[in-house]
């Protein structure tokens, strides 16, 4: 299933009691649409609170037989209207939507000029000039295959912290900076703490050469805030 | 004052007795500002539910003495997140918000792609395809002076309904129609009517020009839908 949601009124995707989450409305739907037989469904990754999707994929095993016309319908006249399904295909019996991810594209946005209350739950409203070019050459640090450990969550305890990205680029339009990764993967928070470091870059507090060392400290508290949720958006997930 | 708001959660522009207002909330900051004495805002002009402006304008007075920096400052530090005031400056004591303007600009946004839950408040999500160019070629009859009649609301008594409008574009990107018109004023429901009856032609169901003839018709029931007030944004107010 492809689908996509805007993260403002959610408490991120990942299922958790008495909260609002992406993960919850859709397999309360599934569910009722599966004759009440309980499904669950598995996400490529969970994404945090306020954090946007346009195709964020997951699987779901359904007893209930409907085409996939229809299941796409009645998915999308039940759902909430800030999820909305794109697609949905049938997989084979072995197929895994977190395990087999190739490719997963976030797009990070920030808004530098003044501030725009029809942008504020989907670009970060900073609101003040950051230097383009000194972050633009702090973006090719990033590139490649690196321990990401600093730009992770300290509690994150997970053994491998590798990953690697296979491009990251910078665009300015109308004062609005989009930052676009592409990984094999991303840790929690990674994007959001590398946004941190780029937009301190920006600030031109810290040398656009300070992420090599940063790297090699391996420790979280060695770079800087962690950019806010609602600037992000899960653009694609590949197979 | 040229200020901005996100549409989405207001009952409107103009106050309304128990319904959250764009007005209401300016007005509640300025006066208070004012030291508790009571602060109207005469805007450019109303605008409906759910509806967007990114540069509205309004006049008003205050006793107080303010720079007019810190003025700005007060006033975003205390409207909520969906009010945004953008600049303010001193006019002469004849200046009239509403009386004064020049022109009008209006932006109507539909997506005839898929639904898409970040734009839904901000972009008509139609989701179905559209005759572009038999749209293109409609909008030229809106162009120049006319009696809108057939385009307000029904309910307008207003005695004068002759308006001008100076430009009337369509541009289309990534499936989403951006229709601009730029006016001398415009009617209750105008943009909104005058949208509605060119998706009716780009769904082919009534010729691109038919227009003249509803001109001619002077009555609001031989018009079309009236497109929801979430794909309008005001841009600008010129005096």
């Amino acid at each position: 299933m492809d689908f996509s949601y805007d993260g403002s009124n959610f408490n991120g995707y990942q299922k958790q009691p008495g909260k609002r989450t992406i993960q919850e409305e859709i397999e309360k739907v599934l569910t009722s649409i599966n004759g009440g037989s309980k499904v669950i469904i598995c996400s490529s990754g969970r994404t945090d609170a306020k954090v946007n999707a346009i195709h964020q994929k997951a699987h779901f095993d359904l007893i209930k037989k409907v085409t996939l016309y229809k299941l796409k319908k009645a998915l999308n006249s039940y759902l909430p209207d800030d999820i909305h399904v794109n697609d949905i295909i049938k997989v084979d019996g072995d197929f895994h939507a977190r395990y087999m991810v190739k490719y997963k594209i976030y797009e990070y946005k920030i808004n530098t000029t003044e501030y725009n209350p029809l942008q504020r739950n989907h670009v970060f409203q900073y609101c003040k000039p950051l230097n383009i070019s000194k972050m633009k050459k702090a973006l090719r640090y990033f590139k490649g295959t690196h321990d990401f450990t600093t730009f992770t969550s300290a509690e994150n305890k997970k053994e491998n912290k590798v990953r690697k990205i296979y491009s990251a680029t910078l665009t300015q339009k109308n004062g609005i900076i989009t930052i676009t990764f592409m990984a094999n993967g991303f840790l929690k928070y990674q994007v959001r703490n590398m946004v941190g470091t780029l937009i301190k870059i920006g600030e031109e507090k810290v040398p656009f050469n300070i992420i090599p060392t940063l790297f090699d400290k391996k420790d979280r508290k060695s770079a800087f805030l962690c950019a806010p949720g609602q600037g992000l958006t899960l653009v694609d997930v590949i197979y």
